[in-house]
């Protein structure tokens, strides 16, 4: 299967004095991108996810290279691949390029959690199902 | 002429721990709409504005009413309308809906400045004209 | 009783490619200096009213001035005063300064509400007796 | 010399619908930490840096682990310690503590740049020499 992609402009809230994108807000960028995978790849929308399952998906650690500043008017195309499945988490790698330049690249550990438990939950097994059709379609 | 209209999806960054869209929030989701008008009706995007023209325009007053609460996944369409023109401002009305439902409605007032000046300047002949326009267009 | 006051740093994260605060930024500052508000003068600390109280005071109204730019590393001083209270209603009077020059002015109202319910609810009795103490010792 | 020491509070601002901080909100408040230490450490306000100096440092890469999560109202110690410096680059470990719990830690490097420069540049001598005098007084 191929990466999942959005495309996002950068947008005048994302740019700091410098005229670039202040680098919080690109973490905004991957969360959309992190929402739309799920909504139309593993068919789990984020209202579903934090609303009727009660359920989240934090984000525990993540390695991030900056590789080159983005501008105002840019328009970024976000690439999502899942890495890997574990027994509550999932390693994301995800990549946003403005046409053939690489601006970010992330490797990214997120885990399944129910609303009031203090520790990371088992995958429910449709999404595990689904995460790992992702991976092995790759 | 139409009024313009940008598509905008509530996402989870736009959230707060009640579930509904915090309301600094929406001034990123207006502030969007505003760059597409520039860009998409009056022809000149924000990345022009800023950077070749050296120009900004701050919103100097806005009145806002928050018609009903949004929540994460909702879809809200901002339709912005130009209403009047100064010598250096411009007045618009925007709002917000989900569906039928009107979330936001507010009139703001923004004036054009040069980079550096500490008093808003006379619109540029092209952008007066095609403010008025979409004025006069309705 | 005086006006509440809370002085805030503007900071990178606030200001823009113009190299002033962002104007949805101010409101971000704003919701700290009500927050403080409640928890320093009404004796109700937003952790509580959102998690033990399981309630909400959301901005339903509002009108801006943004009187004149701010710029990184001003020191604002943001001052709060209640004008009136309703039923499950609040007015608020905010202003802030850097200095003598005031930067922004706005009225607010925000409502009381219970987490789940779609409308407004009144507000409990001590923290109306307290929001009428802050204003009747004006 | 120890480490650079700041609390901030989490705010509602930082809190997303699963009531804990959204995670790219740290990264405003680990800005502001870096601010601080170049204000209070290095002599050098983030507003001297990208004004009369016309320099920046963003961040180009980093390893972050989010510890445990944060909650509205949390108080949070950021600390910040200097740990290598490069003809261009300072590297820092930062963490962020509520009492004796670890939220927080990422390692993390930034580059001097001058304003329209495609590459980094040297640190000028004095931030060189101080920077260097934090790590050598560790």
């Amino acid at each position: 299967m191929n990466d999942f992609t959005l495309q996002q402009k950068v947008r005048f809230q994302h740019c700091d004095p410098a005229g670039i994108v202040f680098y919080p807000r690109y973490f905004e960028m991957v969360t959309a991108t992190v929402e739309e995978w799920f909504a139309q790849r593993l068919g789990v929308p984020f209202e579903t996810l934090h609303g009727p399952l009660g359920a989240a998906v934090p984000t525990v650690s993540m390695t991030v290279e900056f590789n080159a500043p983005s501008r105002l008017g840019d328009v970024l195309e976000f690439r999502l691949r899942p890495a890997r499945i574990g027994r509550s988490s999932v390693g994301l790698s995800i990549a946003a390029y403005c046409g053939a330049e690489k601006r970010l690249s992330m490797e990214s550990t997120l885990v399944f959690t129910r609303a009031g438990a203090s520790k990371p939950d088992s995958w429910p097994e449709d999404l595990r199902a689904r995460i790992s059709r992702e991976i092995d379609g790759q």
